[in-house]
């Protein structure tokens, strides 16, 4: 599964493999490795061969193929699979019946010929950064087994780095697809909120939640991310549909103006996320570090908006079923339900005068770079991690450099960097509004100059 | 002051009087009747008199003159007045420091050359729908100064009814344009939430707040609104600007489609509000009655946004200085801020919903048609007013018709007829979002048809 999906279709068209071949593949690997690493909460193993199935009668018809023909992915566990139950990550939902169709996202990557594998595994809720979901299981790291794969869409990447599928769809309200892309050591795109459509997933926060590809390679995380961008009539953001960046070779039109966030970014991560830096800012010749004012009150508010939406679409079943909920986020979300609204009030109204002085810098420059976890992957069960001196908890500190970026809606590819102690961290590319294509750009000028690079594909067999 | 806009415009142009007469018989008439209505709180004479005589010498050099010149009007005072303290209607900000800068929308006003009178009494904080001011007293009905005038915007339709501007501007988040309108007898717009820019007056409930101009004749109306509709930089909206309606006759390209909102609309007001909505309906051949389903939900919701977010815009000052607040609102704005914020969320979710099932009711109307008001100006002081058998409190539900309407942001042109017991009464003539022209529409025929017109100027010394 290291084959990017370009080599997938030249395979194909030329018959080097059949999609069903990919499919049965992809399934063994499953079978052989999930137990180890926990990724996948359900294998759709039937319809996986179904879509591939169908992939090759096309090829065998000789019929034009879609771009994501015959393509493995997985979805975290919160997209709506038609036949089989919702879960996002909670015992909550059990027994609730098996959604009636899918998801936006998953009716989009149908179209475009990509074989379902399966649900992965979450935070329940989505409410988490490391996917220890007391309910499920944790999710391990591919390339430690002893350590988390981040969270909330840890299932996601760690499915991605084991080479179990070769994309898979997360979710992102302050973190989700970078924080475990970093720990994992894939790429992952955040799109600006508002680009993609949501519908057909479980929500969180609504105004902050984001939907977003995670992949081994840019040019697989960009294609994926056109094939999303479908209209939906159901979007209540219907937002501008970006040009489509397949067959691009992602060359920026001009240099690209990129800058090192200091202070908070620089301030919160250990040396290897500083080390990480330091090499994504020489290969994007960012050579000044700027500050991105009121970043930690930007993470208090978008921590209040979380706990307080979360708090609000929970609250009838906090109050019928409290023995079902997550231990790890019954508290918090009813501490956010009974959050005075003057504070939530007060969130959004700070949100959108942070934008208002934030937003200008991108008159100077394309791209921020920062790291996108403080450090790499925690051991499972590690309550604190030292950073800065102090002792952080894990669980709530692990996006605390992803936060302050989703609650101003800016598009972010996460790049993997290897450190010198072999594990992998991720470090923020950072657009403007509506600039993903930057952003990918960027990503691809690092992987050419072999700054950046997916981690390998491990076997988790222990 | 009964004249049209376009009247003054001839008049000055063929020289049957200048901008100063026109100034100072509005001053005098201010200085006369003011007393005893309670309309301004500020009278800006030296401004107006400079105005207006910026104005004739523009006549004097036989210039073009911009569309209001010499036209006498007045602002609510939560507009931002070079050089006065902006009170919005509280004792709390009797010694801020003078504003620096006119508000937009009088810059707007200034520049297409009306005269400003001054500053206009309204309910504190505009959190009321009475004009019962504790501090500043309550502004008296023109046609029965025993009675309100309607609020928050009271002062507004007091000076256009008694005839000592031609034009107001006012706000409206629940209703503030509206009901002053209807009890004083004059016509007045709130435009669909975005339209206008708000920047330069005090807000009061961000996601509600509205401004609108308010006048006798339903071209000036639209002349001012017009003119208010510049590009402000600092307007967080941008909402698109519609196509000037100056010169136009106001005759609709097609028959309108027009409907009377049933059950909730008829339910809550009394005959007079029933016969005043008959006698529209029958003028714009609104054969049928709708439900909006769900209304006194809506109403419920606005509640709670604005006890929420105005609660959290005055809480540094309820906690530092309580004794100044005005008492009729201190309490609710306390209990706002402290609402839990799963209240105030499920309001937004509440009004996504809510938008989205009512707006496809102008797939089949253009028009839809209901009260203002439950009934005709109460007794200054009075507690309860009886409604539907039940006795409702004044103060909480002369805007209980409006309330359902401004949540979903729509645009309104509120029509004054008179009832047979001869006080005025108004009726919402409701638009899709940015039709605005449409409302206008449906006012001018009314007028034609001689169904709806100001109520006669009064001439309020006792």
């Amino acid at each position: 599964m290291s084959l990017r999906i370009s080599d997938i279709q030249q395979g194909l068209r030329e018959k080097s493999f059949s999609a069903t071949e990919l499919a049965t593949q992809a399934l063994a690997d499953i079978e052989r490795m999930n137990p180890a690493i926990n990724a996948f909460t359900h294998v759709t193993q039937q319809r996986m061969l179904d879509e591939a199935a169908h992939t090759d009668q096309c090829i065998a018809r000789n019929e034009e193929l879609p771009p994501l023909a015959g393509v493995p992915y997985a979805v975290k566990n919160l997209f709506d699979i038609s036949g089989i139950t919702t879960l996002a990550g909670a015992r909550l939902f059990r027994d609730n019946p098996p959604a009636s169709h899918d998801a936006f996202a998953i009716r989009q990557l149908q179209h475009a010929g990509a074989s379902l594998a399966g649900a992965l595994n979450m935070d329940a809720y989505a409410y988490g950064f490391t996917t220890e979901n007391t309910h499920y299981g944790a999710t391990h790291n591919p390339h430690d087994l002893s350590r988390v794969a981040g969270g909330s869409s840890g299932g996601s990447a760690a499915a991605v780095a084991a080479g179990l599928v070769n994309f898979s769809l997360g979710t992102d309200t302050n973190g989700s697809i970078r924080v475990p892309s970093s720990l994992c050591g894939i790429f992952g795109l955040k799109p600006t909120f508002g680009r993609l459509s949501r519908s057909g997933s479980q929500p969180f926060v609504a105004s902050l939640d984001h939907i977003g590809p995670m992949a081994r390679h840019v040019e697989d995380l960009a294609l994926v991310y056109d094939v999303l961008q479908g209209d939906d009539p159901h979007d209540h953001f219907q937002a501008r549909r970006a040009p489509a960046l397949i067959g691009q070779d992602l060359t920026p039109e001009r240099p690209l103006r990129c800058v090192v966030l200091g202070d908070y970014f620089d301030t919160w991560c250990d040396n290897d996320a500083r080390d990480a830096v330091n090499r994504v800012a020489r290969g994007l010749q960012a050579a000044e570090s700027i500050t991105l004012p009121q970043a930690e009150m930007a993470r208090s508010a978008a921590f209040l908006l979380s706990a307080a939406e979360g708090g609000n679409h929970y609250l009838p079943l906090l109050r019928t079923k409290p023995e079902e909920f997550e231990p790890n986020s019954r508290d918090r979300l009813l501490a956010g339900a009974m959050t005075p609204s003057a504070w939530y009030t007060q969130a959004q109204r700070f949100r959108a005068w942070f934008r208002d002085i934030t937003l200008p810098l991108f008159n100077n420059f394309d791209i921020l770079i920062a790291p996108a976890t403080p450090c790499c992957a925690t051991e499972i069960g590690q309550q604190t991690m030292r950073i800065n001196q102090c002792d952080l908890p894990v669980k709530a500190s692990m996006g605390m450099l992803t936060q302050p970026i989703s609650f101003l809606g800016l598009p972010v590819v996460t790049v993997p960097l290897i450190t010198t102690g072999g594990l992998p961290i991720g470090v923020q590319l950072i657009g403007a509004p509506w600039q993903e294509k930057r952003c990918l750009q960027a990503a691809q000028s690092l992987v050419l100059q072999n700054i950046c690079q997916a981690a390998p594909v491990q076997d988790c067999v222990p």
